[in-house]
């Protein structure tokens, strides 16, 4: 088993390795022994039956279990749910020494840390991710968030798990294109940090998949990344912004697609249009765009076409949290697996981004 | 004009005098300049004509200043105004840099500190407190929270606000019963950690009035005595549980009559019947009784009596976030002037607190 110590203000670990599901009493009895559990998962996961599982490992050290199972889809991120979770746990009495476990992909993830942020102004949350997106993005850095109708993660605090449990055989049960999704961010890792894990990808006889032998080594690589950008910057004051490439615009399309085009696909366009960007203000060579969108589509992360108009994405980044008065900071590649930060004012990073959507609309159509 | 810093994780000055809404262009500039600013209100504070003449103030100086106005009263402190007011903000484009005013009571006060502790997850935010109770109690501190329809307080976060601006000349319009309220926790302060201001509050000829001439002085005690608790304890995990003297039995019986009881009255019976408790266990004199319900009393603190059962009460108690799973930490005073932390197991808690309802309820029939 592969364990990161995450060093931030409340220290914790990762704990990565296949078939922890299986030892999480034993793993979890710590953090659940004699308190009430509420383990929030969604209907996918409990179809592939690792609520009950989870439930049958906890019943014996918890003093209570109970289980709210949600419909799935980011639409769950939502204020409602927060309101209505908050509720659940006051039924309950939970106290706050009390437990939630989240177990689920980002979306249950990031709704329950922040619930359990808020309740009594902060209860213990463990995460089980069941997704590969999740376990190397979400899970780590304590960054929680429900979305608004108005735009993606409006809301949320910062609040760090008590331990995460990264069973990475549970992705083996994911449809392909959820795992693609994932790869989608460990691509972004390689790409913003990491020149030999971008270089292992590109050079790898076939695409990745769950079962591969390295699959908890990777994990471990890129929670070992995020855990060195968050520990410099646990309250996102600006080098975690890097961990944002691609997903200014990967934001944008979800949103305007109703969350339609996935997070792992959105940030797969926005790294490779900021990349063109990049490549447009002569920060990099131009055969890194051609060895990227290969890369990509590898994963199938890139689609067909697009139809969304340049002033229905301008207006969508223009709602994203990342922006600020009169600039916006966006992360662009310097060099084949190095990215940074570049402040610009708004109306410039407009027109720049115009050119390029018209262009890659173009190209794609 | 006083001035007591706050030396908290993020530092900030709470201004005291007479007259400070009328500097509030200058007092405020360095927190709103070139910003967008949202006041959010209420109907009474608008009545009284504070909000056009903050308005009016601000608007040379901000880049943007936008109003909102609430109905009065704790069911403000909802999750659904939450809601709206994260939408709010989304709707007017707030970035992490822009700043919202909460000018009114502790339910402005609380529920304006939450939505900035959310809302991109945390953004400044500026209090101005117009009654006594907020000025001195929930304006210092950090504590933002809504309630549920379970419970008070029951979601909430850390947030501490940038300035506070307290102009006790705004409490002169405040109706009397919401003034006394204020005066609930000056007497308080004064029984958990100040014998001389619990004197001196004894030994006026007359009760406090808004006017009165000492009200920035004590004012600043008050809030000189919260800060120095909240320094020691600033995230709630043991010290500054004193300042709950009286809030235990004071939240339940706020909820249980749905709000009609107001929550200087609440704190002040429960006050009452937790220094009974104490004197029943022989921590002090029982003629500490007498006097201090003659304080309350000055102040129209104590009702002629209540309708509500010990059952009902417990359960409401029970659900308040004070509650640990398996103990209660209450709050007892052990001299005329200084309290103390005292952790019960639940039944024997219950057990003497049925007992001294019964016996208040006897006395006040």
């Amino acid at each position: 088993m592969e364990k990161v110590h995450i060093a931030v203000s409340q220290a914790y670990d990762v704990l990565i390795d296949r078939d922890l599901l299986a030892q999480a009493k034993q793993l979890l009895t710590p953090h659940v022994q004699n308190k009430k559990v509420l383990v929030v998962s969604d209907r996918n996961v409990e179809a592939a039956g690792y609520v009950s599982k989870l439930v049958e490992e906890l019943t014996s050290v918890a003093e209570q279990v109970t289980v709210e199972v949600l419909p799935t889809g980011e639409a769950q991120k939502s204020m409602a749910n927060v309101t209505r979770l908050l509720s659940r746990l006051a039924e309950l009495n939970f106290s706050r020494t009390d437990c939630l476990v989240a177990l689920g992909g980002g979306v249950i993830g990031d709704l329950v840390g922040f619930v359990a942020g808020i309740y009594l102004r902060g209860v213990d949350f463990i995460q089980i991710p069941t997704t590969l997106l999740s376990a190397i993005d979400s899970s780590v850095g304590g960054k929680t968030a429900v979305d608004l109708p108005e735009g993606k993660n409006l809301a949320g605090v910062f609040h760090q798990p008590r331990l995460v449990l990264c069973d990475v055989s549970l992705f083996e049960s994911l449809p392909s294109a959820v795992f693609e999704d994932g790869c989608s961010e460990l691509i972004k890792y390689g790409m913003i940090m990491n020149p030999i894990l971008l270089k292992g990808l590109l050079e790898r006889p076939a695409a990745l998949k769950a079962s591969d032998a390295d699959l908890v080594e990777i994990v471990k690589i890129c929670v070992e990344l995020k855990a060195s950008v968050v520990l410099e910057d646990e309250f996102d004051q600006g080098l975690r912004q890097l961990l944002n490439y691609g997903h200014t615009l990967g934001h944008a399309l979800e949103q305007v697609s109703g969350y339609q085009i996935s997070h792992g696909r959105g940030v797969a366009t926005g790294m490779l249009v900021f990349l063109k960007i990049a490549v447009r203000q002569g920060r990099l060579a131009p055969e890194a765009v051609e060895k990227f969108a290969r890369l990509l589509h590898t994963y199938h992360l890139l689609p067909e076409r697009y139809n969304y108009s340049t002033e229905l994405l301008q207006a969508a980044m223009l709602k994203d949290k990342k922006r600020r008065s009169q600039t916006i900071t966006i992360v662009l590649p310097s060099e084949f697996g190095r990215c940074e930060l570049k402040e610009l004012p708004i109306e410039i990073f407009m027109n720049v981004f115009e050119e390029e959507w018209l262009a890659y609309g173009q190209a794609t159509s």
